[in-house]
Protein backbone atom coordinates (compact mmCIF):
# COMPACT_ATOMS: atom_id res chain seq x y z
CA UNK A 1 0.00 0.00 0.00
CA UNK A 2 0.84 4.08 -0.64
CA UNK A 3 -0.13 7.01 1.07
CA UNK A 4 -3.13 8.22 -1.67
CA UNK A 5 -4.67 11.51 -2.33
CA UNK A 6 -7.29 10.49 -0.21
CA UNK A 7 -5.69 9.68 2.54
CA UNK A 8 -3.80 13.15 2.43
CA UNK A 9 -7.43 14.54 1.71
CA UNK A 10 -8.79 12.97 5.21
CA UNK A 11 -5.53 14.10 7.18
CA UNK A 12 -6.23 17.49 6.45
CA UNK A 13 -9.95 16.89 7.41
CA UNK A 14 -8.94 15.53 10.35
CA UNK A 15 -6.51 18.44 11.54
CA UNK A 16 -9.43 20.92 9.99
CA UNK A 17 -12.08 19.27 12.32
CA UNK A 18 -10.05 19.47 15.40
CA UNK A 19 -8.51 23.37 14.86
CA UNK A 20 -12.63 24.06 14.42
CA UNK A 21 -13.05 22.59 17.51
CA UNK A 22 -9.87 24.07 19.40
CA UNK A 23 -9.83 27.20 18.29
CA UNK A 24 -12.90 28.82 20.40
CA UNK A 25 -11.51 27.54 23.75
CA UNK A 26 -8.07 29.05 23.36
CA UNK A 27 -7.96 31.90 25.87
CA UNK A 28 -11.27 31.09 27.57
CA UNK A 29 -12.10 28.45 29.97
CA UNK A 30 -11.65 24.76 28.17
CA UNK A 31 -12.12 22.97 31.79
CA UNK A 32 -8.70 21.79 32.62
CA UNK A 33 -8.44 18.06 34.86
CA UNK A 34 -5.58 16.42 35.52
CA UNK A 35 -5.41 12.56 34.15
CA UNK A 36 -3.80 9.75 36.78
CA UNK A 37 -0.49 10.36 35.09
CA UNK A 38 -0.64 14.18 36.61
CA UNK A 39 -0.81 15.62 32.95
CA UNK A 40 -3.45 18.14 32.41
CA UNK A 41 -6.77 17.60 29.49
CA UNK A 42 -9.53 19.61 28.71
CA UNK A 43 -12.47 19.73 26.58
CA UNK A 44 -10.58 20.85 23.90
CA UNK A 45 -8.86 17.90 23.98
CA UNK A 46 -11.73 15.69 24.20
CA UNK A 47 -13.76 16.69 22.18
CA UNK A 48 -11.27 17.06 18.66
CA UNK A 49 -10.51 13.87 19.27
CA UNK A 50 -13.87 12.65 19.14
CA UNK A 51 -14.39 14.86 16.22
CA UNK A 52 -11.64 13.10 14.09
CA UNK A 53 -12.73 9.78 15.22
CA UNK A 54 -16.24 10.21 13.92
CA UNK A 55 -14.53 11.02 10.42
CA UNK A 56 -12.06 7.95 10.44
CA UNK A 57 -15.07 5.61 11.31
CA UNK A 58 -17.71 7.39 8.65
CA UNK A 59 -14.64 7.24 6.32
CA UNK A 60 -12.39 4.28 6.67
CA UNK A 61 -14.28 1.87 9.13
CA UNK A 62 -11.65 -0.93 8.63
CA UNK A 63 -8.84 1.29 9.95
CA UNK A 64 -7.68 1.35 13.40
CA UNK A 65 -7.90 4.20 15.67
CA UNK A 66 -4.91 5.23 18.68
CA UNK A 67 -5.85 7.94 20.81
CA UNK A 68 -4.64 10.18 23.33
CA UNK A 69 -7.69 10.13 24.90
CA UNK A 70 -10.11 7.39 23.69
CA UNK A 71 -7.50 4.87 23.28
CA UNK A 72 -7.48 2.30 20.72
CA UNK A 73 -9.99 0.48 18.27
CA UNK A 74 -9.10 -2.03 16.73
CA UNK A 75 -9.00 -2.10 12.90
CA UNK A 76 -9.05 -4.65 9.98
CA UNK A 77 -6.79 -3.05 7.22
CA UNK A 78 -3.40 -2.65 9.15
CA UNK A 79 -3.77 1.01 8.92
CA UNK A 80 -3.86 3.01 12.13
CA UNK A 81 -4.34 6.37 12.37
CA UNK A 82 -2.97 8.23 15.58
CA UNK A 83 -4.24 11.00 16.90
CA UNK A 84 -3.20 13.84 19.58
CA UNK A 85 -5.63 16.19 19.56
CA UNK A 86 -3.71 18.94 21.80
CA UNK A 87 0.37 17.96 22.02
CA UNK A 88 1.33 20.57 24.35
CA UNK A 89 -2.17 20.95 26.67
CA UNK A 90 0.35 23.30 29.11
CA UNK A 91 0.78 25.67 26.27
CA UNK A 92 -2.77 25.80 25.28
CA UNK A 93 -4.07 26.26 29.05
CA UNK A 94 -1.66 28.96 29.13
CA UNK A 95 -2.68 31.02 26.23
CA UNK A 96 0.55 30.07 24.16
CA UNK A 97 -0.10 28.78 20.07
CA UNK A 98 2.96 26.67 20.08
CA UNK A 99 0.96 23.33 20.69
CA UNK A 100 -0.47 21.26 18.20
CA UNK A 101 -2.71 18.75 16.61
CA UNK A 102 -0.90 15.84 15.94
CA UNK A 103 -2.05 13.11 13.06
CA UNK A 104 -0.68 10.23 11.88
CA UNK A 105 -0.97 7.31 10.08
CA UNK A 106 0.44 3.68 10.34
CA UNK A 107 1.18 0.75 8.17
CA UNK A 108 1.90 -2.22 9.50
CA UNK A 109 3.29 -0.01 12.35
CA UNK A 110 5.75 2.36 10.50
CA UNK A 111 4.24 5.68 10.01
CA UNK A 112 3.91 6.75 6.11
CA UNK A 113 2.11 9.95 6.94
CA UNK A 114 2.16 12.97 9.87
CA UNK A 115 0.05 16.22 10.30
CA UNK A 116 1.49 18.92 12.97
CA UNK A 117 -1.40 21.30 12.99
CA UNK A 118 -1.48 24.66 15.16
CA UNK A 119 -4.70 25.61 14.78
CA UNK A 120 -4.86 29.13 16.21
CA UNK A 121 -1.78 30.21 14.39
CA UNK A 122 -3.15 28.16 11.28
CA UNK A 123 0.40 26.60 10.58
CA UNK A 124 0.81 22.79 8.99
CA UNK A 125 3.38 20.96 8.55
CA UNK A 126 2.34 17.66 6.41
CA UNK A 127 4.66 14.89 5.87
CA UNK A 128 4.50 11.60 3.80
CA UNK A 129 7.12 8.98 3.40
CA UNK A 130 8.66 9.62 -0.04
CA UNK A 131 7.98 13.32 -1.01
CA UNK A 132 9.08 16.45 0.49
CA UNK A 133 7.43 17.98 3.65
CA UNK A 134 5.33 20.96 3.30
CA UNK A 135 4.19 23.84 5.72
CA UNK A 136 1.18 25.18 4.74
CA UNK A 137 1.32 24.09 1.25
CA UNK A 138 5.23 25.15 0.29
CA UNK A 139 7.92 22.45 -0.03
CA UNK A 140 10.12 23.30 3.22
CA UNK A 141 14.31 21.78 4.27
CA UNK A 142 16.12 21.27 7.43
CA UNK A 143 19.38 23.28 7.31
CA UNK A 144 22.73 22.69 7.43
CA UNK A 145 24.30 22.23 10.77
CA UNK A 146 28.25 22.08 10.40
CA UNK A 147 29.39 21.72 14.08
CA UNK A 148 27.56 20.60 17.30
CA UNK A 149 28.77 23.71 19.26
CA UNK A 150 26.66 25.82 16.92
CA UNK A 151 23.70 23.56 17.28
CA UNK A 152 20.44 25.51 18.53
CA UNK A 153 18.94 22.73 20.69
CA UNK A 154 15.21 22.67 21.56
CA UNK A 155 13.19 20.47 24.12
CA UNK A 156 9.56 20.98 26.09
CA UNK A 157 10.38 21.02 29.35
CA UNK A 158 13.79 19.78 31.80
CA UNK A 159 11.06 17.57 33.86
CA UNK A 160 10.58 14.95 30.91
CA UNK A 161 14.08 13.21 31.96
CA UNK A 162 13.98 10.21 34.46
CA UNK A 163 16.80 10.38 36.53
CA UNK A 164 18.84 7.75 34.18
CA UNK A 165 18.35 10.35 31.20
CA UNK A 166 19.63 14.10 33.01
CA UNK A 167 22.89 12.93 32.39
CA UNK A 168 23.05 11.79 28.95
CA UNK A 169 20.65 15.24 27.88
CA UNK A 170 22.97 17.59 30.07
CA UNK A 171 25.77 15.96 28.06
CA UNK A 172 24.17 16.88 24.74
CA UNK A 173 23.70 20.46 25.73
CA UNK A 174 27.47 21.09 27.10
CA UNK A 175 28.39 19.85 23.52
CA UNK A 176 25.92 22.44 22.01
CA UNK A 177 25.63 25.32 24.03
CA UNK A 178 28.31 25.18 26.95
CA UNK A 179 26.29 26.17 29.42
CA UNK A 180 23.48 25.20 28.41
CA UNK A 181 21.77 28.60 28.04
CA UNK A 182 21.98 28.43 24.78
CA UNK A 183 18.65 25.72 25.23
CA UNK A 184 15.20 27.02 23.70
CA UNK A 185 12.69 24.94 26.09
CA UNK A 186 9.13 24.75 25.65
CA UNK A 187 7.56 23.99 22.19
CA UNK A 188 6.16 20.56 22.65
CA UNK A 189 5.64 19.05 18.86
CA UNK A 190 5.88 22.26 17.82
CA UNK A 191 9.68 22.21 17.91
CA UNK A 192 9.88 19.86 15.68
CA UNK A 193 8.06 21.60 13.03
CA UNK A 194 10.46 24.48 13.65
CA UNK A 195 13.27 22.03 12.84
CA UNK A 196 11.85 20.88 9.61
CA UNK A 197 11.31 24.12 8.29
CA UNK A 198 15.28 25.14 9.37
CA UNK A 199 14.92 26.71 12.45
CA UNK A 200 16.10 24.67 14.88
CA UNK A 201 18.99 21.78 14.46
CA UNK A 202 17.76 19.24 17.06
CA UNK A 203 15.71 18.24 19.63
CA UNK A 204 15.85 15.66 22.14
CA UNK A 205 12.77 14.69 24.64
CA UNK A 206 12.29 11.52 26.50
CA UNK A 207 9.09 10.07 27.86
CA UNK A 208 7.45 10.77 25.09
CA UNK A 209 4.59 8.02 23.81
CA UNK A 210 3.67 6.55 20.65
CA UNK A 211 0.92 9.76 20.13
CA UNK A 212 3.60 12.29 20.71
CA UNK A 213 5.83 11.18 17.90
CA UNK A 214 4.30 8.83 15.21
CA UNK A 215 3.84 11.88 13.06
CA UNK A 216 7.07 13.69 13.64
CA UNK A 217 8.97 11.32 11.50
CA UNK A 218 7.67 12.08 8.04
CA UNK A 219 7.70 15.71 8.54
CA UNK A 220 11.29 15.47 10.02
CA UNK A 221 12.51 13.32 7.71
CA UNK A 222 10.67 14.35 3.95
CA UNK A 223 12.39 17.64 5.30
CA UNK A 224 15.63 16.52 5.11
CA UNK A 225 16.62 15.32 8.84
CA UNK A 226 16.36 12.58 10.97
CA UNK A 227 14.23 10.98 13.53
CA UNK A 228 15.54 8.20 16.05
CA UNK A 229 15.84 6.93 19.02
CA UNK A 230 18.73 7.53 21.23
CA UNK A 231 20.27 4.71 19.79
CA UNK A 232 20.01 6.18 15.76
CA UNK A 233 17.40 3.57 15.67
CA UNK A 234 13.98 4.30 13.93
CA UNK A 235 11.06 4.59 16.90
CA UNK A 236 8.68 2.14 16.93
CA UNK A 237 4.92 1.95 18.34
CA UNK A 238 7.60 -0.42 20.80
CA UNK A 239 10.21 2.54 21.95
CA UNK A 240 10.56 3.89 24.78
CA UNK A 241 10.23 6.94 23.80
CA UNK A 242 13.62 8.46 23.90
CA UNK A 243 13.20 10.96 20.92
CA UNK A 244 15.74 12.66 18.54
CA UNK A 245 15.22 14.53 15.40
CA UNK A 246 18.46 15.95 13.71
CA UNK A 247 17.93 18.72 11.38
CA UNK A 248 21.49 17.57 9.31
CA UNK A 249 22.07 14.04 9.19
CA UNK A 250 26.14 14.45 9.14
CA UNK A 251 25.93 15.97 12.47
CA UNK A 252 24.17 12.24 14.01
CA UNK A 253 27.46 10.28 15.13
CA UNK A 254 28.47 13.68 16.83
CA UNK A 255 24.84 13.54 18.68
CA UNK A 256 24.64 10.30 19.48
CA UNK A 257 28.51 10.35 21.04
CA UNK A 258 27.38 13.56 23.07
CA UNK A 259 24.40 11.94 24.55
CA UNK A 260 26.66 9.03 25.53
CA UNK A 261 29.32 11.49 27.45
CA UNK A 262 27.32 11.72 30.74
CA UNK A 263 29.24 14.02 32.50
CA UNK A 264 30.99 13.50 36.11
CA UNK A 265 28.15 14.53 39.17
CA UNK A 266 28.98 17.25 41.36
CA UNK B 1 3.83 64.26 35.39
CA UNK B 2 1.74 61.92 34.49
CA UNK B 3 1.43 59.57 31.44
CA UNK B 4 -0.42 62.11 28.90
CA UNK B 5 -2.47 60.80 25.66
CA UNK B 6 0.69 62.04 23.29
CA UNK B 7 3.49 59.71 25.66
CA UNK B 8 1.11 56.38 25.15
CA UNK B 9 0.62 57.36 21.44
CA UNK B 10 4.58 57.76 21.16
CA UNK B 11 4.57 54.57 22.80
CA UNK B 12 2.39 53.03 20.38
CA UNK B 13 4.63 54.82 17.29
CA UNK B 14 7.65 52.92 19.07
CA UNK B 15 6.05 49.69 18.95
CA UNK B 16 5.00 49.72 15.69
CA UNK B 17 8.17 50.96 14.05
CA UNK B 18 9.91 48.09 16.07
CA UNK B 19 7.19 45.99 14.72
CA UNK B 20 7.96 46.53 11.30
CA UNK B 21 11.70 45.97 11.23
CA UNK B 22 11.19 42.71 12.96
CA UNK B 23 8.54 41.00 10.64
CA UNK B 24 10.71 40.98 7.35
CA UNK B 25 13.52 38.78 9.17
CA UNK B 26 11.17 36.20 11.55
CA UNK B 27 12.18 33.20 10.16
CA UNK B 28 14.45 34.23 7.93
CA UNK B 29 18.28 35.06 8.15
CA UNK B 30 18.46 37.77 11.19
CA UNK B 31 22.05 37.10 11.00
CA UNK B 32 22.86 35.99 14.71
CA UNK B 33 25.82 36.84 16.90
CA UNK B 34 26.29 36.21 20.45
CA UNK B 35 27.34 39.12 22.66
CA UNK B 36 29.92 39.17 25.49
CA UNK B 37 27.49 37.92 28.23
CA UNK B 38 26.86 34.36 25.31
CA UNK B 39 23.04 35.64 24.52
CA UNK B 40 22.46 35.90 21.07
CA UNK B 41 21.02 39.22 18.96
CA UNK B 42 20.71 39.10 15.45
CA UNK B 43 20.06 42.33 12.77
CA UNK B 44 16.59 42.51 13.80
CA UNK B 45 17.37 43.18 17.31
CA UNK B 46 19.74 46.47 16.16
CA UNK B 47 17.66 47.76 13.57
CA UNK B 48 14.69 48.06 16.01
CA UNK B 49 16.23 49.65 18.96
CA UNK B 50 18.01 51.73 16.16
CA UNK B 51 13.95 52.58 14.71
CA UNK B 52 12.75 53.57 18.37
CA UNK B 53 15.64 55.80 19.57
CA UNK B 54 15.14 57.54 16.30
CA UNK B 55 11.77 58.36 17.17
CA UNK B 56 12.27 59.78 20.26
CA UNK B 57 15.25 61.63 19.89
CA UNK B 58 12.94 63.51 17.42
CA UNK B 59 9.86 63.97 19.49
CA UNK B 60 11.53 64.06 23.21
CA UNK B 61 15.14 64.99 22.59
CA UNK B 62 14.91 65.80 26.32
CA UNK B 63 14.01 62.24 27.32
CA UNK B 64 16.95 59.67 28.45
CA UNK B 65 17.06 56.41 26.58
CA UNK B 66 18.09 53.00 28.19
CA UNK B 67 18.25 50.77 25.40
CA UNK B 68 19.33 46.43 25.10
CA UNK B 69 21.71 47.16 22.35
CA UNK B 70 22.81 50.69 22.14
CA UNK B 71 23.06 51.68 25.87
CA UNK B 72 22.28 54.93 27.42
CA UNK B 73 21.72 58.50 26.49
CA UNK B 74 21.27 60.12 29.26
CA UNK B 75 18.47 63.05 29.00
CA UNK B 76 17.33 65.82 31.10
CA UNK B 77 13.68 65.73 31.47
CA UNK B 78 13.20 63.10 34.81
CA UNK B 79 12.10 60.77 31.61
CA UNK B 80 13.42 58.15 30.60
CA UNK B 81 12.55 55.28 28.05
CA UNK B 82 13.86 51.81 28.72
CA UNK B 83 13.91 49.48 25.30
CA UNK B 84 14.59 46.01 24.79
CA UNK B 85 14.00 45.14 21.13
CA UNK B 86 13.30 41.46 21.36
CA UNK B 87 12.78 40.04 24.42
CA UNK B 88 13.27 36.29 23.82
CA UNK B 89 16.03 36.31 21.02
CA UNK B 90 16.31 32.78 21.32
CA UNK B 91 12.27 32.13 20.49
CA UNK B 92 12.49 34.67 17.77
CA UNK B 93 15.51 32.85 16.05
CA UNK B 94 13.67 29.64 16.22
CA UNK B 95 10.81 30.59 14.54
CA UNK B 96 8.57 30.88 17.76
CA UNK B 97 6.31 33.89 17.72
CA UNK B 98 6.21 33.95 21.80
CA UNK B 99 9.51 36.78 21.82
CA UNK B 100 8.25 40.25 22.43
CA UNK B 101 9.11 44.04 22.24
CA UNK B 102 9.71 45.91 25.53
CA UNK B 103 9.13 49.56 26.36
CA UNK B 104 8.96 51.22 29.66
CA UNK B 105 8.82 54.61 30.12
CA UNK B 106 10.59 55.88 33.78
CA UNK B 107 9.27 58.92 35.44
CA UNK B 108 12.06 59.45 38.26
CA UNK B 109 12.99 56.10 37.89
CA UNK B 110 9.61 54.51 38.23
CA UNK B 111 8.10 52.57 35.26
CA UNK B 112 4.51 54.52 34.43
CA UNK B 113 4.17 53.07 30.80
CA UNK B 114 4.99 49.30 29.75
CA UNK B 115 4.28 47.89 26.59
CA UNK B 116 4.72 44.12 25.65
CA UNK B 117 4.57 43.47 22.14
CA UNK B 118 4.67 40.55 19.73
CA UNK B 119 4.56 41.86 16.38
CA UNK B 120 4.04 38.64 14.20
CA UNK B 121 1.13 37.57 15.76
CA UNK B 122 0.04 41.07 16.39
CA UNK B 123 -0.65 41.00 20.17
CA UNK B 124 -0.18 44.44 22.16
CA UNK B 125 -0.72 44.36 25.80
CA UNK B 126 -0.21 48.05 27.33
CA UNK B 127 -0.33 49.37 30.94
CA UNK B 128 -0.59 52.44 32.36
CA UNK B 129 0.00 53.41 35.99
CA UNK B 130 -3.32 54.17 37.57
CA UNK B 131 -5.27 52.49 34.51
CA UNK B 132 -6.50 49.16 33.40
CA UNK B 133 -3.80 47.44 31.17
CA UNK B 134 -5.49 46.48 28.06
CA UNK B 135 -4.66 43.92 25.59
CA UNK B 136 -5.23 45.05 21.50
CA UNK B 137 -7.55 47.42 22.77
CA UNK B 138 -9.63 45.78 25.58
CA UNK B 139 -9.15 45.34 29.42
CA UNK B 140 -7.78 42.57 30.98
CA UNK B 141 -7.66 41.11 34.16
CA UNK B 142 -5.47 38.59 36.23
CA UNK B 143 -7.60 35.88 37.60
CA UNK B 144 -8.07 34.53 41.30
CA UNK B 145 -5.86 31.74 42.22
CA UNK B 146 -7.61 30.42 45.61
CA UNK B 147 -5.06 27.67 46.31
CA UNK B 148 -1.18 28.30 45.54
CA UNK B 149 -1.07 23.86 44.88
CA UNK B 150 -3.22 24.89 41.89
CA UNK B 151 -1.17 27.28 40.35
CA UNK B 152 0.05 27.21 36.70
CA UNK B 153 3.42 28.50 36.91
CA UNK B 154 5.72 29.88 34.35
CA UNK B 155 9.79 30.25 33.58
CA UNK B 156 11.81 31.08 30.32
CA UNK B 157 14.49 28.48 31.36
CA UNK B 158 16.00 26.65 34.18
CA UNK B 159 19.76 27.90 33.30
CA UNK B 160 18.32 31.40 34.52
CA UNK B 161 19.15 30.47 38.40
CA UNK B 162 22.45 30.84 39.42
CA UNK B 163 23.47 28.19 42.29
CA UNK B 164 21.70 30.10 45.19
CA UNK B 165 18.72 30.58 43.61
CA UNK B 166 17.83 26.97 42.14
CA UNK B 167 16.63 25.55 45.83
CA UNK B 168 14.54 28.51 45.94
CA UNK B 169 12.80 28.13 42.35
CA UNK B 170 12.57 24.33 43.15
CA UNK B 171 10.84 24.75 46.16
CA UNK B 172 8.48 27.19 44.73
CA UNK B 173 7.95 24.92 42.37
CA UNK B 174 6.99 22.10 44.70
CA UNK B 175 4.22 24.25 46.16
CA UNK B 176 2.67 24.56 42.69
CA UNK B 177 2.92 21.50 40.66
CA UNK B 178 4.66 18.68 43.36
CA UNK B 179 7.26 17.28 40.64
CA UNK B 180 7.16 19.97 38.72
CA UNK B 181 5.96 18.55 35.47
CA UNK B 182 3.18 21.20 36.00
CA UNK B 183 5.87 24.22 34.99
CA UNK B 184 4.93 25.95 31.80
CA UNK B 185 8.65 26.43 30.33
CA UNK B 186 9.58 29.36 27.84
CA UNK B 187 8.15 32.59 26.94
CA UNK B 188 10.29 35.34 28.08
CA UNK B 189 8.21 38.68 28.67
CA UNK B 190 5.07 36.56 26.71
CA UNK B 191 4.19 34.77 30.20
CA UNK B 192 3.40 38.24 31.74
CA UNK B 193 1.15 39.20 29.40
CA UNK B 194 -0.77 35.59 29.82
CA UNK B 195 -0.78 36.28 33.61
CA UNK B 196 -2.11 39.88 32.66
CA UNK B 197 -4.51 38.05 30.84
CA UNK B 198 -5.43 35.69 33.53
CA UNK B 199 -3.80 32.44 31.57
CA UNK B 200 -0.88 32.00 33.81
CA UNK B 201 -1.12 32.87 38.33
CA UNK B 202 2.38 33.07 38.32
CA UNK B 203 6.21 33.43 36.93
CA UNK B 204 9.22 33.57 38.43
CA UNK B 205 12.96 34.24 37.05
CA UNK B 206 16.17 35.52 37.99
CA UNK B 207 18.75 37.35 36.39
CA UNK B 208 16.48 39.65 34.44
CA UNK B 209 17.85 43.37 33.71
CA UNK B 210 16.17 46.31 33.52
CA UNK B 211 15.11 46.25 29.93
CA UNK B 212 13.91 42.86 30.72
CA UNK B 213 11.57 44.10 33.87
CA UNK B 214 10.52 47.62 33.54
CA UNK B 215 7.93 47.39 30.87
CA UNK B 216 6.55 44.67 33.38
CA UNK B 217 5.16 46.91 36.34
CA UNK B 218 2.60 48.53 34.66
CA UNK B 219 1.11 46.06 32.54
CA UNK B 220 1.19 43.14 35.59
CA UNK B 221 -0.21 45.90 38.16
CA UNK B 222 -2.81 47.30 35.96
CA UNK B 223 -4.54 44.03 35.50
CA UNK B 224 -4.84 43.44 39.05
CA UNK B 225 -1.37 41.72 39.64
CA UNK B 226 1.30 42.09 41.27
CA UNK B 227 5.16 42.29 40.02
CA UNK B 228 7.77 42.50 42.62
CA UNK B 229 11.52 40.98 43.95
CA UNK B 230 11.68 38.03 45.55
CA UNK B 231 11.40 39.66 49.12
CA UNK B 232 8.14 41.29 47.86
CA UNK B 233 9.30 44.82 46.96
CA UNK B 234 9.24 46.79 44.24
CA UNK B 235 11.48 46.50 41.62
CA UNK B 236 13.66 49.52 40.80
CA UNK B 237 16.85 49.83 38.09
CA UNK B 238 18.61 48.87 41.13
CA UNK B 239 16.85 45.72 41.74
CA UNK B 240 19.09 42.23 41.52
CA UNK B 241 16.47 41.08 38.89
CA UNK B 242 14.90 38.40 41.01
CA UNK B 243 11.52 38.85 39.10
CA UNK B 244 8.05 37.49 40.46
CA UNK B 245 4.65 38.49 38.74
CA UNK B 246 1.91 37.24 40.93
CA UNK B 247 -1.26 37.17 39.23
CA UNK B 248 -3.92 37.44 42.71
CA UNK B 249 -2.34 39.45 44.88
CA UNK B 250 -4.21 37.41 48.03
CA UNK B 251 -1.12 34.65 47.34
CA UNK B 252 1.64 37.12 47.84
CA UNK B 253 2.62 35.47 51.22
CA UNK B 254 2.12 31.86 50.38
CA UNK B 255 4.27 32.45 47.23
CA UNK B 256 7.12 34.26 49.18
CA UNK B 257 6.59 31.30 52.07
CA UNK B 258 7.48 28.95 49.50
CA UNK B 259 10.14 30.96 47.91
CA UNK B 260 12.09 30.73 51.26
CA UNK B 261 11.76 26.84 51.97
CA UNK B 262 14.69 25.45 50.30
CA UNK B 263 15.02 22.37 49.69
CA UNK B 264 17.21 19.41 51.31
CA UNK B 265 20.25 18.56 48.61
CA UNK B 266 20.27 15.52 47.06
Amino acid sequence: MAVTRSDIDLAHALADAAGQVIRPYFRRDAGVEMKDDQSPVTRADREAEAAMRRLIEAERSGDGIHGEEYGVKQGVSGRQWVLDPIDGTRSFVAGRAIFGTLIALLEDGWPVLGIIDQPVQRERWVGVAGRATVFNGAPVRTRACPQLSGALLATTSPHLFADDDVGHFTALAAATSGDGRGIVYGGDCYNYGLLAGGHLDLVCESGLKLHDFAALAPIVEGAGGRLCDWNGDPLTAASEGHVLAIGDPARTDDVLEALRAVPHAH
